[in-house]
């Protein structure tokens, strides 16, 4: 599940995220590849091959195949491979498990994983699209068949007014916040607490999309999304690429001037079949099993982490499937202020995908951007102080209940 | 450019190709992972992650994500990685490289490479606009100017009539042949003789699309499709599945009883920015050479090649790239009968994508279904007597005159 030999990023560069209407995938994919090689030092003429994730320009612009070389036309790569990845929102993060995996394999010392993607579009219909036509109609079937009942425990008090027209994953994850509403007798309040945080952290992150922070009541007071979730604890649609730079020990040490940062584990796994009644089964608890397994370390050795947040529930979730909080209690350790910045463990720092935005295939990179930042002491305003070893994890797609695709990945200081 | 380790095939299973308009991709893809793993002599349960490769699901279908996860749901596959890959008609080969590398990492014993593809469909503008789809109009236009003035060498006889709604691929094929026509004194009879040899070879492969042998005379009368190219001499739209299982070293010697096929090199590269004009610097020869040097061998070395002849013109190139045969001598190679079955190299022993079929996303792992057959000495009456080291070479896409992905893999029987 994991390459055996280690792998270090020793560069990594994204754009803002945001609106970019004016730009192209092409033009927003070379800006984080030329920031990334410059942040290694290196040139693209050292670079041995290229795994290029995208997620959704075949829907948007029906651009189906060869992005990854055509984004990168205009960057002298000499013959390299060029591998296009998909993984739904964990693509950019299957796109680093390959190049570590490619530099274990001795394929070649330096290899370039970028996640870029397009998705404002002044055609909200076919954004929204996009996203739908990530599942095939009958695994959406299944899916919704079984939040309708998942999602029962505590239903929508009466007269709750709902946005139109929200993506079908909003549904899915409203029915997961009230599925851990019942299971758990966590609230409303907590899930605003996440929002609430990632939102007061983005203000310090220059890449943002957003920048403007928001009380609980705030949060609370929200458009209506999908209840109990309101907009500020959904990621928006955005813009942007992410770029991380791969190499292999030898590497590293020549290059990385101390700022190297190195692979302790890079696990992928994918999901599907749970029935939804033993947590402990999920695929992502059991994927975080075998991360810590794979890193010889435990949650209690994290201090900083980036988690899939595609809405609040999900940050409240995956900080309990990765055991750096009890089981349950992912809502109120926000509300306790045990994952902000200067808490206990803080998590998002960088607003996470409800604040720093959510372009699907470039997400994953930009939570490895955010923690190499952290744990390099680079991170300004939202610095973790000594933060040493980090953990990403980003999910993507819905098989059942269950994500499609969980990338996780520990990192640690040199 | 290629893994530092060894990996084996162990493993290879494949649908026919063809029409398979009341099966879905999922029926597709799960026949021929389930043939590929029982021709291991292993489980769903053994594998240790899946490269998955589709090319066109999103632009025929929608599904644009996943694609890996849903077609595979009903296979007891654990939690193990799919990827889901893409590099147009190399999407197969790449995925199958990717599955040498991460072997070769120490990343898992046993990877599936898959390749899926389901194009045919009763609406015939939306297949096209699939292989249209492949790049963006921008690339598109610079490949079709380019071409006007590279082909022009030997242009059309007056009052030619060419089939409408052709692939815009069947242009680039037709300006290439009549390059290829102005550079070598070479002929129409001799693109002729390929795909003759080709629909020849396939009467005897049951896995293809075409099962009836054409005279040169019967191919040049053939409907005309873009001069100097006919139907026969041209690729089908077509529906198919291919599979291999690939291993570690370790794993072969356990399971492999004879059978198992080794990789002895699996090199892929992205091209782009050739101008047309010397034939040694084009990404295809260049990526041939590094072959040659990795496997430690040379084109006199090798005893059956599958090639990507998506035009009989295709083949004609790649045999020349690869040094099959000498510069320019492609075509006449093929009229002399020395790359048909019982010549001295025989080439596309399958029946090539003119004939055996060309679902674009399955092809290079069709092409190692051939020849893994071959190496094993099972391929009945198509059987090239003695076979012990075999090459396939797998393009796709183009950027300006290039292939924008080149695979090529040199296999050797054990």
């Amino acid at each position: 599940m994991t390459p055996a030999a280690d792998a270090y990023v020793v560069g990594v560069g994204m754009t803002p995220f945001g609106r970019h209407l004016e730009r192209s995938l092409a033009d927003l994919a070379s800006t984080a590849v030329r920031a990334a090689l410059a942040d290694a030092d290196l040139d693209a003429a050292d670079v041995g091959a290229v795994m290029a994730a995208n997620a959704v320009q075949g829907a948007i612009e029906g651009q189906h195949g060869i992005r990854g070389q055509l984004m990168l036309r205009d960057l002298p790569f000499g013959r390299v491979p060029v591998v296009n990845v998909e993984n739904a929102c964990a693509s950019a993060s299957t796109a680093l498990h390959l190049a570590v995996a490619y530099v274990a394999a001795g394929a070649a010392d330096v290899v370039l994983a970028l996640g870029a993607e397009k998705m404002v579009t002044p055609d909200k219909e076919r954004a929204l699209a996009a996203f739908h036509g990530s599942w095939d109609t009958a695994a959406s079937e299944r899916t919704l068949a079984g939040l309708a009942a998942f999602g029962a425990g505590t239903p929508p008090p009466s007269g709750v007014e709902e946005q139109a027209g929200h993506s079908v994953f909003m549904d899915v994850y409203a029915a997961f916040a009230r599925e851990h509403m019942a299971r758990h007798a966590s609230t409303r309040e907590q899930f605003a607490a996440v929002a609430a945080k990632n939102h007061a952290h983005s203000v310090h992150n220059p890449l943002a999309q957003y920048r403007t922070s928001f009380t609980v009541e705030e949060v609370l007071a929200g458009r209506p999304v999908a209840w109990p979730l309101t907009l500020p604890m959904c990621s928006p649609v955005s813009d942007g690429a992410a770029a991380a730079v791969v190499c292999s020990p030898a590497v590293a040490r020549r290059i990385g001037r101390g700022r190297a940062v190195r692979v302790r584990a890079s696990v992928l796994a994918h999901g599907g079949s749970w029935d939804g009644q033993d947590p402990a089964e999920h695929v992502s608890r059991q994927t975080a099993a075998r991360l810590w397994e794979r890193a010889g370390l435990g949650p209690s050795d994290v201090h900083v982490a980036e988690v899939h947040d595609a809405t609040a529930v999900g940050e409240v979730q995956q900080v309990e499937h990765l055991g750096l909080v009890p089981p349950g209690e992912g809502g109120r350790a926000a509300q306790r202020g045990e994952t902000a910045l200067g808490g206990r463990i803080p998590v998002n720092p960088s607003g996470g995908l409800e604040s720093r935005g959510h372009p699907i295939g470039a997400t994953g990179l930009a939570q490895v951007h955010e923690l190499v930042t952290q744990l390099r002491g680079e991170a300004g305003a939202r610095q973790v102080e000594g933060a040493r070893i980090a953990v990403a994890e980003n999910g993507g797609g819905l098989i059942g209940l269950e994500e499609a695709a969980v990338a996780m990945t520990v990192l640690e200081a040199s």
